[in-house]
Formats: C-alpha cells, sequence, structure tokens
C-alpha cells in the first residue's frame, strides 16, 4: 500500500468500558499545546509541578512521584523491574486477569513467584494474605488495588501493615482506581503504587504516574548503575545489582526528575502536558467530591440494571464505583449486545478475560465520564439492545430506577 | 504542596536543539482528537493504517512494522531485550553519545557486548566495522544510524550486507535521522530500525516506530511466551528463552498488531494519532521533497555559520542534514550564548555530551522546524548573543550568506 494516507477522523462514541475512557476536553486541548526542550527552566519546572499535583492524587508526600513515559503496564515494569533482584521471593495475591500480569512481570524480572488465587469476583480476607506473607516471607508483595476485570478492589491496609512487619515492600496496582476511590498511598503504607491515566484521571493512555517512599529508594538506590556516556566524574554504583530493564530504571529516572538532571529519555512532552491537567482537574473539583460523584453514579447505575432485571457481578462490598460488572443474562448474545450498543448508539461497554468472557459485561463510569447523563443513555441504550437481541426488561425501568436513584438526595 | 495547580502555559520557543523541536500544528491539532475504545474496529483500522504509513516512511515492505508505547529509548530496548539472548555476543560500533547507549541496553538485555570506537566527529570507515564482525561474529550488531551528540550518520549498506554473510542480524536506531534523510530499511538490508517523533517527523517525544524483517522474526518468535491469564487453549510458547521484558516483547506486540488482536499494554491513543499524522504530514509533502528541504536548509545554515567565522564540527561528508555541529569558539562562554538566546530571543539550541560537553553547540533544523526562516531567525540571535558575550562576528554575515545560499537555486 502506497499513497498519501487520509487524516484520521474518529467517530464520536461514548466510551463505557473498563478503559480507555472519553478524554476530558481539557486535557485533550493540553496535548495541544506547543512543546518546550525538555531542560528548559519552564519544562523542569513543569515536572516539578506535575509531580506536587501527583502527591495530592497519591494522598502521599513521597518526594519520589513522577510520571514514567508509557501505558499504565510501563508503570508496573517499572516498579517491580526496579524492585526485584533475581531469586527475590514474590507473593502476588491474585484476584483477577491483572493480578496474573503482576506475576508474569516480576517473573520476567527474576522473582521467585508464589500466587495465592481468590475466586474471581472475591477479594482476599486480608488475614488469608498475611497467613501466606508469614509463611513465605517475600520481600515484595504485588497485590492489584481495582482489579477491572472482575471490578473489584482489594482494601490493602492491614496487609500493608504486615509488610512492615516481615519487613516486605508492598507493591499496589492503582491503574483502575486512582482518582476513582478514596487512595491513601501513606496512610495504608503502599510503599510504591503506580497507575494509568486513561481510566479515572480522565486522560489518555501514555503515561503512568508512579509514587514510591523511602523504603523503596533504599532498596532501589541499592541498584544505581548510571549509564556510560553520561557519568558524572567521580559518581558512585551502588553495591545491588544493576536492574535489567534501563528505560524502566528507577534509579536513573530519580536522577532526571531531581535536581540532578541527569539525561535519561526525553520526557513525552504532551503527555506530560495532559498527566498534569488530569491531575489539576482532579484537585479543582476535590478529591472527595470526585470520590463522591463515583459513588453517586454507580448508585443511579446499579439501581438501573437491577431494575432491568439484570445481576450484578461480584463481592459488591468490594465492587469499585468506576465500573459495574453486568452478568449476561442466559441464552443472550452478549457480544450481539455490545456490538449494537456500539454500531447504533455509539456507545462503548467492555466483556471481560478469561473466566469471565463472554460472562459479563464490564460497563465504566470512570473520571469525566462518570455522569448521571452517561449512565441514563447507556441504560436506555442496553436496553433496547437487550430487547433486540430477545430480552425483555420491563420498559423504561432502568433509566426510571436510575433517576430516581440521583434525585434522592439523601441516599445519593 | 498543596492546593489547585495553575494550568501550564509553555512560553513560545523557536526549539532549534537536537530534538525536541517544534511539533507540526497539524500533529498537535491531531492530539485532541477524542478517544476510540482500544478494540473498537475503527481504532484497529487506524493501527493498520498506522502501520501502512510507517512501512512507506521506512522504505520498507515489512509486515512487522508499528509503534512501541514509549519515547525512542523505548523503541531501542524493545528490539534489543527481544533480540538478545543471555550471553549472546553483540557487537557495537560506537561513533557517539548514543552508541554507548546501544551498548548499555545490551549488555543490561543479557548480552556479552563487544565494542569498537570511532573518534566522536568521525563515523567507521564500513570495512573497520566488517573486519570487527568477522572476527567476533555476533549475532547483532547494533549501530546508531545518526548520532545526535556528533551530529554524523553512519552509512550501513555496507555493514547490512556484511551482516548476511556472518548471519547476524543488524539493528539500527534511526532516531534523529527517520524523516530527515533517506533512509532505505530494505535497500540496506538493516534487519531492525526503531526511530522517535521527536525529530525529523515533526511530533512529540512518546512513540516509538518499529520495523523489522522476517530474519529478526524468526528470532523472536522463537521466544513467544503469551502472558498468562490471555493465553488462548492451545497457544503453544516457542522453544526460546521468555523475553525478559513484559513491555517490550516484540512477539506479544505482534500478536497485538496483528489480526489475533490479543490484548496487551492498552494503545497510547494520542500518541497513535500523532504518529499518523506525522507520517501523514511526510508523506504528503513527499519523502525526496522532505529530503531535499532538510539538505537546502542545512546547506542555507552552514553557509551562515562559516560567513560568520564559526567552525562546524566532525566530519563535513558524512553530517546530517537536520542538525550542525558549531565549535564553541575559544574564549566564548558556550552556555552563555545559549541562556542568552533562549532568554532574549526564544531560541532553544543545544549542547552536547561526554566529551563534547561545553566545546560544541549543536543547532536542529529538523522535520517542520527546518526551514529557511528558522535559520535567518537563529542566525541573527546567535550573531547578537555572540557579540554580547564578547565574540565579533561581521555584523550580517551570517543571514546573508545564508539569504544568498536559499536565493542560489541551482546549489540550494
Amino acid at each position: 500500500m502506497s499513497g498519501v494516507p487520509r487524516p484520521l477522523n474518529p467517530s464520536p462514541r461514548l466510551l463505557m468500558g473498563p478503559g480507555p475512557v472519553d478524554v476530558d476536553p481539557r486535557v485533550l486541548r493540553a496535548m495541544s499545546m506547543p512543546m518546550l526542550g525538555q531542560f528548559d527552566p519552564e519544562f523542569t519546572r513543569f515536572m516539578g509541578e506535575t509531580m506536587a499535583a501527583y502527591r495530592q492524587v497519591f494522598r502521599t508526600a513521597n518526594r519520589w512521584t513522577f510520571l514514567i513515559d508509557g501505558t499504565a503496564r510501563a508503570g508496573i515494569e517499572a516498579a517491580l523491574a526496579s524492585l526485584i533482584e533475581p531469586g527475590d521471593t514474590v507473593l502476588v495475591p491474585i484476584f483477577g486477569r491483572f493480578g496474573h500480569l503482576l506475576a508474569e512481570i516480576a517473573g520476567r524480572s527474576g522473582g521467585r513467584v508464589e500466587t495465592i488465587e481468590a475466586e474471581w469476583g472475591t477479594v482476599f480476607e486480608p488475614g488469608r494474605a498475611i497467613e501466606a506473607m508469614r509463611r513465605l516471607r517475600p520481600k515484595l508483595v504485588a497485590c492489584v488495588h481495582g482489579d477491572t476485570s472482575t471490578t473489584l478492589a482489594q482494601p490493602l491496609a492491614e496487609i500493608g501493615q504486615a509488610c512492615r512487619e516481615i519487613d516486605a515492600i508492598l507493591y499496589a496496582d492503582a491503574t483502575a482506581s486512582l482518582g476513582g476511590m478514596d487512595i491513601r498511598v501513606d496512610e495504608w503504607r503502599v510503599d510504591v503504587m503506580t497507575a494509568g491515566l486513561q481510566k479515572c484521571l480522565s486522560g489518555p493512555p501514555g503515561s503512568a504516574p508512579i509514587t514510591f517512599n523511602d523504603r523503596a529508594e533504599t532498596r532501589i538506590v541499592r541498584r544505581k548503575h548510571i549509564e556510560a556516556g553520561i557519568r558524572p566524574e567521580g559518581a558512585q554504583n551502588g553495591p545491588g545489582r544493576r536492574i535489567q530493564s534501563n528505560y524502566f530504571d528507577l534509579a536513573m529516572l530519580m536522577d532526571y526528575w531531581s535536581e540532578a538532571r541527569l539525561n535519561h529519555h526525553t520526557e513525552a512532552t504532551s503527555m506530560l502536558y495532559a498527566a498534569h491537567e488530569c491531575a489539576r482537574v482532579v484537585l479543582e473539583e476535590g478529591l472527595d467530591a470526585v470520590f463522591a460523584r463515583h459513588a453517586r453514579v454507580s448508585r443511579g447505575l446499579t439501581a438501573g440494571l437491577r431494575a432491568m432485571g439484570l445481576e450484578l457481578f461480584g463481592d459488591q462490598r468490594h465492587k469499585m464505583p468506576n465500573v459495574t460488572g453486568v452478568v449476561i443474562p442466559k441464552d443472550v448474545d452478549g457480544e450481539g449486545v455490545r456490538g449494537m450498543m456500539l454500531a447504533d448508539f455509539g456507545i462503548e461497554i467492555g466483556t471481560s478475560f478469561g473466566p469471565l468472557r463472554g460472562r459479563i459485561w464490564r460497563i465504566g463510569t470512570m473520571g469525566y465520564g462518570a455522569s448521571p447523563r452517561n449512565v441514563l443513555l447507556c441504560l436506555g441504550a442496553l436496553e433496547a439492545s437487550l430487547r433486540a437481541k430477545g430480552f425483555r426488561a420491563p420498559a423504561g425501568a432502568g433509566v426510571d430506577a436510575a433517576l430516581a436513584a440521583f434525585a434522592n438526595k439523601a441516599a445519593a
């Protein structure tokens, strides 16, 4: 194929799957600001302001709070590759697809990976994870906070406390939950947390906020090996084993994001603009207001789905407010319903992975997309699509139940 | 620090350093298009169109031509981590800072790295590299094409031919040169090439185009290990050693970018829009016209610099047209001149690394920024800044010489 391609021209969508979701227009506009050089004093100031903004979003005082230049998965790999030395025991409690991903990346990073599994649709009773920790004495516990594959979130505070007792580092993946749920990195004693922009932060995929504390820093700095060609005279490498990735080497990234400003990659300028605006938009609304909005929208959506005679998936006590699992009714062509919603209504909802593939739909109400209006549009489209595929929900019941939930100021 | 951050508001700049450079406004606008879901048929079509566009830019028929979601360095690491198995001999011919980077990443990927070095400011006479290849019999030769640190480009065709003879894979890093010089992946027998958007492709840093042929594919697929949690029933892992990175696993990325559409990361939507538009803009102007423009602009700039009494750095027979090294005159405060150009004229030029730090300036004329207008503005600002710092160039000589060069249709 040759010739001049036509400009891309995406059709309008309402993205209500598990992410990416619709980006806040302010974030889209931020990406069209012009470049600055990577060591322009104005740009390094922007880097500092971005660090400060994400400290607030993560509710942490951690100095080391910055961005990994890649999608959420890049943040995970940066954390695990920098923290795990070959042979280290790593415990991964798995309650959905992304726990398997953590185990996979931990293994590739050289870890001796031990897993415990909870049935998809449940989370770990903390005591069970703590018992495994005490038995296995891992150097690192890697746990998903909110696993979009099952829509559930794992309580972390007790696990964080137990990690201190056995001197393990706790890494948590908050890709799906940061900006949608009240996450308290310091209070929960999470040592390292990463996220992505493309869910509750209302940004595009491609930048991964990370934060880590001095316990993690100590382990990372031991492994510092500044690359040849830019090593300042007299700079010492650490005694630990060199991190196997250059791009994800947090020790070098610390030098790049600090006053040392040692060259590493070229920071992804437009994605930094986006990441900064994502944080700014959340902080302008106020973290608590943002979380309350997600919770309210979830109540409206779940009320509507139940009124349609649909069953919610998973242990509802641990459901994330920003994504809702719906059991696909018996004899309904789940992909047919999803396809019709996309083709006729321009609304995207998701299915899931592995044991849940084709068994549940996932409806995202994340960040900018977490609005009563989106819930009402989605319920109406779902009802019509279900009817077309042979499942009769009581006409109008879903939308009316959601409207009632939103009108109920006391409950909502 | 707490409170609501102010929106970022970058000052106007003319970025004429070694990159990132000013982004084409059409690319900036492309990034503000709304999201699509990652498996939306429209988005997977966009992925296919992006692959087709980059095949043209790379002048290749390689099926495997796609994007790595990270900066240029991410592309390098994806190539090297996927191709190098622990213990493989890797030969890196080094003629500037980025050769050291390739050696560094190859070492972290487990390679037994052998290097040969050419003095900064020169490139390898191909016979010298070929002699080393015949002696060392590397499995992989990793070479920078255009090294911005020295402004020079290494001829690759003879090295490519020699790699076939010893059954080595040739990887080349074209971050600095793709879109600015006539690069012929297939004709030169380069097996794997990566680049970035932020130089001659007029885009922001954050996406790394990659292309590789069937010789590379064979080696990569041997190492295919699909991650747990998404492995289709009956799918077989390859006999080779698992790639140590998940994010940079080209075997899994092939499944994501092909009709298999096996979930990996979530493609960085806005950066894909940018990457597509970068290629489109180049193809619309026409590759040969783009290269001629870079060459013409380089002739004007070098004529102007010489007329000011400045010395160009490096072997001019191998100079890239898109970046020009200038020897900082004796007794001139090079950083003072750069600082004044930025503060008073809003024009950024670069210095260099390692042995060239503070010894040369680097002036970029890349992609959208490769224009006679930018050259004239830069020369005028440089002359005034030099004068302020005690170096007297003949007044107006630089601009006049550049104007004359641009007016000379025959030569230019």
